[in-house]
């Protein structure tokens, strides 16, 4: 395995996987701007993070900043993008057509960033068989004949009550990495990858600090 | 100030508050099933999380479980919805109708857990003056005549290179807590409460988990 191989398949640490996708956009408005190389020390100053932090999480890529230099604006992108799996499209099943899944469909955002959501799911006779933003909208029972297009993201957006139910479903017809939007803590073997992005979680946070500030 | 009022101003660690929306729908699928008390050790091992931090979690709360019989699950339920902020209504306005923006305004979710989009802000002649899911869409100049309306949360979608002109407008229009949706790490004072919400970062981190997976 090539080095840059084994780079892009380690497991690497949340919090700097988290910062890359800004450290990405900070270079793309750098190179905006006509910058062709670019520091840690100048990035960490921008983005109010510590210059060592900066450095180690790019030490992740397979770039390496020169002294003097500091790093090349343009490889470290195109090395920040395929690192972060954005450059390459994976497919993805949608489960839950409801508000917020309905509303997902919506966000072509998510294409540019490597996923298509190829096929949605429900259990709505008043959705099932319609077309959202060129994605089809099955009944989950036809999910159990599909399961040979060796698609292995599902993106979970049921309501609570049939999350388990439906995170079951999911993996057994194939599904390898779950992105959950639920606030359910779904019950998963160890080989299937969990994501949680619960919105209602964030938004519970904001309204704490603004009361805090207000007290 | 009453012991509830002060209880819901603390600041709470943000680990904890991220929680309490999965206690929210652990709680409500188990009142559906007919339960009306709970222990914190049966909610710890249906969660996969520890008892004593089960315990510590809820006692941010005002509610406290009693020994043997556990927590009432009616209302926990009504305490963790008022603590996180849910049943109150708060006002907010939308910052950049494009693809995420508009998937934002399809999601009725957002308003079930206290969050109303009331107007809309771009700079898209195509979409400006369009009203989505009841939602106007005004110019963002238009914003700074509409400051007076006593909206605190703001939701930011606008793209990369437009993200800290329009914090900055924002902010200076009377915004006091930024629902951030962008890559970009804002600059703020400190009295402006930033919660930073990157879709796009959490797909990151699923496209790492599963690539090392499969190594």
């Amino acid at each position: 395995m090539s080095l840059e191989n084994k780079k892009k398949n380690q497991i690497v640490p949340e919090p700097a996987l988290r910062r890359m996708p800004c450290y990405l956009s900070y270079l793309k408005l750098a190179q905006k701007d006509g910058m062709k190389h670019i520091s840690s020390t100048f990035i960490a100053r921008d983005m109010g993070v510590d210059p060592t932090q900066v450095t180690k999480d790019l030490s992740y890529t397979s770039i390496v900043g020169k002294t003097r230099v500091g790093y090349e604006v343009e490889p470290l992108i195109e090395e920040l993008e395929s690192f972060l799996g954005f450059t390459v499209v994976d497919e993805a099943y949608l489960f839950g057509v409801g508000s917020l899944g309905k509303a997902l469909l919506h966000d072509h955002g998510l294409k540019q960033f490597g996923l298509k959501v190829v096929a949605a799911f429900d259990v709505n006779p008043s959705i099932v068989g319609k077309i959202i933003e060129g994605v089809p909208i099955y009944h989950i029972d036809e999910f159990k004949t599909m399961t040979q297009a060796g698609v292995r993201i599902g993106i979970l957006t049921v309501p609570v009550e049939n999350t388990q139910e439906v995170t079951t479903i999911m993996v057994e017809g194939g599904i390898e990495a779950i992105w959950n939007f639920t606030p359910v803590r779904i019950k998963v073997g160890d080989d299937v990858v969990v994501q949680n992005t619960s919105l209602y979680a964030h938004l519970a946070v904001m309204f704490n600090r603004l009361n805090a500030k207000n007290k």
